[in-house]
């Protein structure tokens, strides 16, 4: 498809008024993005990347094997998508282990029961051996200083309060809820509590406990965590509700090891006209070890690359440069973020935009901005670009965790929006597989996200 | 939630711009149709329903014991969601059973290789020796005519079409291939074909086969016909690349039994002020045998019984009369939507506006709606009830199959409308199961079709 707008792209930086008033430029640029769909729809590249990303790298948490291996194959999926130059960065990043769970609950009324857990990164272990306490539930950090150390100490703190299935924003459910995990431990240790059990921080009610990091504040001794589905966090709060005294028996061998050396995956097309100046999308490489990592973040990877993919197959040379980055650690300590920041601002590279894709790859429904209103409005403008596609969604919003080192280098922050609703389904979980993918809506993903890289390419908004 | 709006509504009727300007008004529809979505998004009703109707009705295609079994639930879950009155309305329906399948080709130089499929409904059986015929390979009818009796008489016509992917809406990409399930047996046995053999109607590369209704026209011989997966259908039109005289053996025992009696579910809120004018909401309760019958189309049938339990449960009483109506036979030859509409004008009831869910359980996107520009802008008005929800697409459509027979009585036509892309992976085939719809999609689907039966009702545009 050789026309003007590929092959080389004007030299003046173009206005969108400018643009949106030479019906031939909007029309060849309607064109290309037609192309770009056209190609990503009827092209298998992306969903091919996710199977091995999903079925050969299971379990790929910072420093595992599996992670050493999902370095290596996106390195050479970039290659094999004709990026211009591929490289690995180095990023310092923990290395926390999973080991046997076993978590059974006694009542003197009721017997026994198993619940299924997942242990918390970052979380202390138990030995072989366990530990045997009784449990005392909390919804929140006031109700458990009400309780306060007399009451606490010595019981394992079971956090039970759910995500609130009515906010339509799917994100501010988990939200919500997900405060009892990144700091719930260290809130119940301060009070001597000798492990914690978190309800899982999703929508859903079922059997697949959603692990997740969790932090402890310094000085503040460590101790095991870990979360229970949320089937089981009610039938533990009925369990508890006809016997106090129940007492639970946790194993969790996890332990953490000393850090190591782990890569971010980074390929580029080398900009026409202004090569220092970079629009990168991505998403990140380190996934839970529990699942497949597919919605959190294989798809966001995948579609990266395949971004790069499209440019290169449909002969669209950009202006700027333009990478796909595969983070590492996003998951426990955002090292890879900061690690690509830090080299970008050392380099004295201008990032002008970066996209996100880390809301899972359902169909797609836009982007959220982190601009003040006059530039919003500009990149509203694009929006008219996607209407044949039915993405209506530009909005204000946040990036990522990964892009967001690079604000302070004044990088536009993007977020792909797909449809969130079921994403937390998935979240952090076993039940993050490449079957709950379904492969058009990546595909419609990686067009949208490559279609938005090209557009900020050409008018610089 | 005894407020105004629900306790009693207007006699008055209430135009858009009067209630618009008054922001009293505007603020307590807006709490009601929260209170809907709050209620769908904190119960397990329709999800329960939807459990029953894929687990212990699997297979309920029109005249089965299944389609029996799903009438009956529906009719209890109907009483059991409190509408003032439900029936049974009966319908005469085609009876078509599924026999024993196989299909395998065989090729001198490659060997033998069975394709997985899926006899077409209203197709003619084979003994249970089955066939074996050369296979020849056509993409459209011009081409079938083209080659003519000579070529066609005694072989088995390979329709190999397939759905254009790059169509965003993946209905025009389904509609583009389907004529080859509707009519092609028939366009091929009119030229002496023995059988038909039809590529599976879907943007999926997979092993599932997707039946559907085929049709003959009056006078032309009825002829085994099956849908072969997209996979197989790749596999044997290279294997006839490579040798085009490989034969197939097929064996196809389905049979078509004479029509017996089966039932449309309806149940009712009877109107406190228009109890002779109606506002329909309903799916079909037929589906196909081979699946669960789950996105086709049970989630349609378990939001319209969640409608009437939502309107009950808060306390709304519309001031027209509220439907949930179940069709029977809409994947064969449509009798269910007939008999409802002729029963409808027998009795003289004004249908003023009927809403069709049949495009899956995802998550929702609008509405279509069939109405002229003035009404359509009307209509529009109501899209800002729906923003909250990111709800956005209010635009022209059809509303389906079942609700059409409707609109000679003058019914609104209105299609719910959720995200498409991924229907066609499960519609008509194996895969469309419980496992492939979300609880809260279906939920925000439900809450969806509610607040707009709600506000018709209220402001009848």
């Amino acid at each position: 498809m050789p026309d003007r707008l590929k092959r080389s792209l004007p030299t003046a930086i173009l206005s969108l008024a400018f643009l949106s008033s030479t019906s031939v430029f909007s029309q060849e640029i309607e064109k290309n993005i037609k192309s770009i769909f056209d190609e990503a729809l009827t092209n298998n590249s992306a969903w091919d990347n996710l199977t091995f990303l999903c079925k050969k790298t299971k379990g790929r948490i910072d420093g595992s094997p599996a992670a050493a291996a999902a370095v290596e194959f996106t390195r050479q999926a970039l290659l094999k998508a004709g990026a211009d130059t591929v490289w690995l960065q180095p990023v310092m990043v923990p290395r926390w282990e999973r080991g046997y769970e076993e978590c059974r609950i006694t009542s003197a009324g009721q017997g026994s029961e198993n619940l299924a857990i997942s242990a918390l990164g970052l979380s202390d272990g138990t030995t072989d051996q366990g530990i045997t306490a009784k449990v005392i539930e909390v919804h929140n950090f006031d109700e458990l200083k009400t309780l306060g150390r007399k009451q606490v100490e010595g019981k394992i703190v079971f956090f039970n309060r759910p995500a609130d299935n009515t906010l339509i924003n799917s994100f501010a459910g988990y939200g919500g809820s997900v405060s009892q995990r990144t700091q719930g431990p260290s809130e119940a240790s301060k009070l001597g509590a000798v492990a914690v059990v978190v309800r899982s921080a999703t929508q859903a009610m079922d059997n697949f406990p959603h692990t997740g990091v969790t932090h402890f504040e310094d000085n503040v001794k460590k101790i095991p965590a870990v979360a229970v589905s949320t089937k089981g966090a009610e039938l533990l709060s009925s369990w508890l509700k006809a016997d106090p005294s129940l007492t639970m028996h946790l194993i969790s061998e996890c332990r953490t090891f000393p850090d190591t050396w782990s890569f971010n995956v980074i390929g580029e097309i080398r900009g026409s006209e202004k090569p220092n100046e970079y629009i990168t999308a991505g998403g990140h490489l380190d996934a839970w070890d529990t699942g497949e990592g597919a919605h959190d973040d294989g798809g966001g990877c995948v579609q990266a690359i395949e971004m790069i993919r499209l440019l290169k197959t449909l002969g669209i040379k950009p202006r700027h440069s333009v990478r796909a980055v595969m983070f590492m650690n996003e998951e426990i300590s955002g090292t890879g973020g900061r690690a690509y920041a830090a080299e970008a601002r050392k380099k004295g590279e201008i990032h002008y935009a970066a996209i996100e894709s880390d809301r899972g790859v359902t169909s797609p429904r836009g982007f959220g901005f982190d601009a003040d209103s006059t530039r919003l409005t500009k990149l509203q403008g694009l929006s008219k670009y996607f209407a044949p596609y039915n993405i209506r969604d530009f909005d204000r919003g946040g990036g990522g965790s990964d892009i967001s080192p690079l604000k302070a280098l004044g990088a536009l922050q993007i977020g792909y929006i797909p449809d969130i609703q079921r994403y937390f389904w998935y979240h952090h979980s076993a039940n993050d597989t490449l079957e709950q993918v379904n492969e058009r809506e990546l595909q419609l993903g990686s067009a949208s996200i490559t279609a938005l890289v090209y557009l900020l390419d050409l008018f610089e908004l």
